[in-house]
């Protein structure tokens, strides 16, 4: 059997306390990151250096005990690859060139897409050849929702109505639009895996914002096929959803992507995910970001309260969302070590 | 009895078919209010201008056949009253003079607070006395955790890291001011039912953004304390609930508050909501703003979809957020006419 803890959790097994991993692990937080970060001019560089990627998410693992190490990436890629103009601006997050609306398809294509990502593959077989005996590789992608919603509205938005709205009004074209991007991400995916990822997550980080039908239709089906797709190629392959701030509808994504595991966001009750999803699937989860970084006691009883309502059933340890830069490092190595220890 | 619909359902009377009212149902998308918008120059002042704010109400009641008129004011007239500096700016949205986080209830106070809010109590039975017979009159505040986040942070903002990390860092400070908005949100909504509110409503629209602790101590517990305060000084009263975001937790919400009926944003599913809310309370709700702007028959066969689901209960048909500055005029005539057909 594998001596990785977050496979074995992954593929049914209990295990004395649980595999520990947490969003953005490698990052701003990190003094040792920030001093890295300043190798490259631009954000997306960095990601494609081989080996910043790989030292980037190599960073934690030397201070703490987590179970697993995740691909230092950007789900922009996608986009990128696929032939938008896509930019990062100090303290402005993604820009990019938005989709047309009558034509959101129109320069964009499969056509250099691995080409463009070979150093990120380059990047995942690096990482996986450093890594520790018990550390499982996480390789990553944007749900299509997500990834569209950055395409249609070119960077970040309060509540992305515009890209709501036209989904709405021409349902056809941005359909073409997530078609296009189903199939790219589940070749990244699976190129990720003939890399040496060893489970994906798949970040739907604005699934939250959609109402029920169009949650079926935009983020639950575009993940069902990109599951179907990625296990076709590698079966066994275990893949972690994370549909952000989908409430009660966590459940039909659960039930309806064929996913191995769901990623809470912290809103999500504890009982309620032991009964409704733990009973059906993994999870992962779902310590609140802003309580780590604000520490103290009322950290030490959150971690013991979230262990202690998944101890029956699956369950990998992580936030409900990434790390936050102003988080003290101290508090990531001190949940670790409640986590860890029996 | 009655012949107020609204009103009817609230008290627990089944009705042909449902009452139906809009949030934001009076605003930018009517043409007649952009024109009466500009006979003030900045918003705060148009609100506390009762022969405007009466008439912003009474727009949308010429156009179409809605159950209820909601007073027109805006949420941060209560921090406004406490004596913050709170000011519009075109496009940018509310900017308040951020709260200090050492000292938060500092230079505020309810000394000043119902002489400031004269205008709008005035405004309140003015509407009252100009309404149809089967039209109701709904009076509203924010609840204290989302003018607490406006407060702290200074305006709106993308996700609120701000103030949800300083209730962490210093749960009492942040109590103190949360404390305080409580005695003067209720004070504020009995003053609104003296002056001829017959139903409230409590807007909680950044209550999907705390964890489970975080939204049982900031959302529902200071929304029971009102709801308590509002009951023994009107015990009649009907107060509805709009915890927007929180997914699973409407149902702690629902039965923890006291709340006469919750309102659902787009993302609660309506066979969810039907089962485990609408059992136990009325529900409001919850057709996507998106859609009504978008219209077509993508928008009638959700109404239908929506009318049908809570057709077993007592609901109150409406959106899940407020109508957007881009919807079309006859959107909105064309759902009343599908809702109060028989």
């Amino acid at each position: 059997m594998t001596e990785k803890k977050l496979l074995q959790v992954l593929d049914g097994a209990r295990t004395e306390t649980p595999p520990v991993w947490m969003m953005r692990q490698a990052g701003r937080y990190l003094p040792e990151y920030r001093e890295l970060r300043r190798r490259a001019e631009n954000f997306l560089d960095f990601c494609y250096t081989p080996p910043l990627a790989v030292e980037a998410a190599l960073q934690p693992l030397r201070r703490y005990d987590f179970s697993a190490a995740i691909l230092f990436s950007d789900i922009l890629v996608v986009p990128d690859a696929l032939g938008q103009r896509v930019w990062f601006e100090e303290g402005a997050g993604p820009k990019l060139d938005p989709v047309g609306r009558s034509d959101p398809l129109a320069g964009l294509g499969l056509d250099n897409f691995h080409q463009h990502l070979g150093n990120v593959y380059e990047a995942v077989s690096w990482l996986r050849a450093r890594l520790p005996a018990d550390v499982a590789l996480i390789g990553f992608a944007g749900a299509p929702w997500t990834v569209a919603a950055y395409m249609a509205e070119g960077g970040s938005s309060r509540d992305y109505a515009d890209v709501r709205g036209w989904a709405y009004n021409d349902s056809e074209k941005f359909q073409a639009l997530i078609d296009l991007l189903v199939e790219a991400t589940a070749a990244y995916l699976i190129r990720q895996v003939d890399a040496g990822a060893e489970v994906l997550q798949l970040f739907d980080s604005w699934a939250g914002l959609l109402s029920e039908a169009q949650f079926r239709r935009w983020s639950v089906d575009p993940a069902r096929r990109i599951v179907e797709a990625v296990k076709a190629a590698h079966p066994h392959i275990p893949v972690i959803g994370f549909p952000r701030g989908a409430g009660v509808l966590y459940a039909d994504y659960a039930g309806g992507t064929g996913i191995d595991a769901v990623s809470l966001d912290a809103s999500v009750p504890l009982g309620w995910a032991a009964e409704h999803l733990q009973s059906q699937t993994v999870v992962q989860g779902n310590l609140d970001n802003l309580l780590l970084a604000a520490g103290g006691e009322a950290l030490d009883e959150e971690v013991g309260r979230i262990v202690e309502a998944f101890a029956g059933g699956p369950h990998i340890f992580n936030l409900g969302h990434g790390i936050i830069p102003a988080t003290p490092p101290e508090h990531v190595g001190r949940v670790v070590d409640l986590v860890t220890r029996a």
